[in-house]
């Protein structure tokens, strides 16, 4: 019997275990679990991997936890803007949205944009647009926003804002004047809570019964984001990848240096061109963009079952189910499958 | 001495000699020209090739006979919706705006991004708001827009509406329904005079005096393009793409393809990881493209000077000055420097 199977990741970054309460860990294995359970029971019943990483990321994206739809963090307008992308291994066909702010399930509308249109990626209004032609129901943007993303989106720009001291705050200002400062990372600026200095977008990897790939990835960015950034999860080759002759990809991390250092296809291509297993040239593409000063983390998959789930931070949620092999869902780095 | 010089395209597609009028082909040689100098006299006096890939581009997108900026062809909505992306080989730094109506030149906007902010990618209003926060003035959208490109809307929309036969419209509207049809075809559809049936993105590669090299890429996208599509040209590894290790590549066709096949970091990777020389490496992704289905073509240059041109349409605007090498524009497939 072919191996089949998925990957998932919920976002990596600062995860101690001596900061994340019991409750916050339960929940989030609960819904790591649950998303695994969804993703796994496409790929059983013989459906493809397509199927599977829908499925996966609706979960995660359905859930409060993790920055992606439901539960995304907030904009420096308090409003939740949102990407996805999704590629089938099997055609390299690929569909993407950028800056969607009404639409449910972001992944679900990639995979539209995939299949429905002849492009591969949609941005904005113009995105949906198309999701209401081809039949989608907008939701107001408060479905998507949470307390506790307004709270982190005020304590972000208290510290965008700097200290009381006026003579302080003017250097500041003139520091923004030639170098415009919008956020350090995604999911909350350095010197925030620990809960909240990681990355939250969330992804999938699947290979199904028939030797296909598929991956997709979802997420809202970063908190205070402003100018209408686009990170890595939506652009294809970066942050979301896959190709049955080499790998599957969705990766979580600073996007910008996940961007610059194409890191789905530069995983692939060491597979293609250097014939490299995928556990190494993960790893070999993770450390450029650690090099680069970049921090995050990615699930990778071949169509022979081989997987592997990196990351340069001190944790990522992250969860595997192959049949005939590991099912485990993990938070920090001390674990493993 | 070691080489420098640079590369330029104007578009791919249908340029047969025949078709082309000899003041047409005189215009296309000049801009073609004055790009290649304008570029050329940046690296002559030692600058970066990053600022030879500025002052080329912008040369193409003041243009009006390129699809980019000024002259870019029309959205559904009549209106000039501009991506652009620059990449530093030296540092893998790398800026992109896409969806842009007000930026006289976008590939301007997308170096201010690359060094002026602490992102990658800039979307829509938001990027016009990051260049009117660094002191760009907005220029209307009718700057963009010529008569050229209205009549090419025109034709777009009178083909995209079908025949007059109310039972034939009837069906080509429910064969929509399930497919959404936007456009076959960057900078016009198929059925459209030869002079439309061409991809016009402009962009340029530069190879540097000091060994860096740096690639650019401009576009107006899509006639008649709706719903937010983004194209290659401002996806980082796809239509744009540099490192010193290994070479610059800015891609000019139809986007998706360019997009799935991730172009410029397929390239790079052969270079990188099979040890392959730039043409051929070139050549095998080019013909990776054509087997999805994608015309056009790209332009490549590495850091010892060695470059390529390949398409796999008819023709594409293009031209070379290297120190010590060729110098030469050419518009058909029968040219070669």
């Amino acid at each position: 019997m072919p191996p089949f199977g998925l990957l998932i990741h919920g976002g990596a970054g600062v995860l101690l275990r001596s900061e994340v309460s019991p409750a916050l860990d339960q929940a989030c294995r609960s819904a790591l679990t649950e998303a695994l359970a969804a993703g796994y029971a496409q790929l059983e019943s013989g459906r493809p991997a397509l199927d599977a990483v829908v499925a996966a990321v609706r979960v995660l994206e359905d859930s409060p936890l993790f920055n992606a739809a439901h539960g995304a963090v907030l904009t420096a307008d308090g409003l939740c803007e949102l990407d996805a992308a999704i590629m089938d291994g099997r055609t390299r066909a690929a569909g993407a949205v950028a800056g969607v702010k009404h639409i449910r399930n972001p992944i679900a509308l990639a995979y539209d944009v995939m299949t429905r249109s002849e492009h591969v990626m949609l941005a904005g209004e113009g995105a949906e647009r198309f999701a209401e032609r081809i039949g989608y129901a907008l939701v107001d943007n408060d479905y998507f926003q949470t307390e506790r993303r307004r709270q982190q989106l005020r304590r972000a720009k208290e510290i965008e804002a700097g200290p009381a001291d006026p003579l302080k705050a003017a250097q500041a200002q003139q520091e923004r004047v030639g170098f415009v400062t919008v956020d350090d990372h995604d999911d909350g600026p350095q010197g925030c809570p620990a809960e909240e200095r990681k990355w939250g977008t969330v992804g999938c990897v699947a290979l199904d019964r028939h030797g296909h790939l598929a991956a997709g990835t979802s997420t809202g960015g970063m908190t205070n984001k402003k100018f209408g950034r686009v990170g890595d999860s939506p652009i294809i080759g970066a942050g979301t990848y896959a190709d049955d002759a080499t790998c599957a990809v969705s990766a979580t991390g600073h996007g910008e240096f996940f961007i610059r250092s194409v890191v789905g296809h530069d995983i692939a291509a060491q597979l293609a061109y250097a014939h490299r297993p995928l556990a190494a040239a993960a790893a070999t593409t993770l450390a450029k963009v650690g090099a680069l000063g970049g921090t995050g983390g990615l699930i990778a998959l071949d169509a022979q079952g081989n997987f592997t789930l990196p990351f340069n931070t001190p944790g990522m949620f992250r969860g595997v189910h192959l049949s005939g092999g590991p099912h485990a869902v993990m938070l920090y780095g001390d674990e493993s499958t």
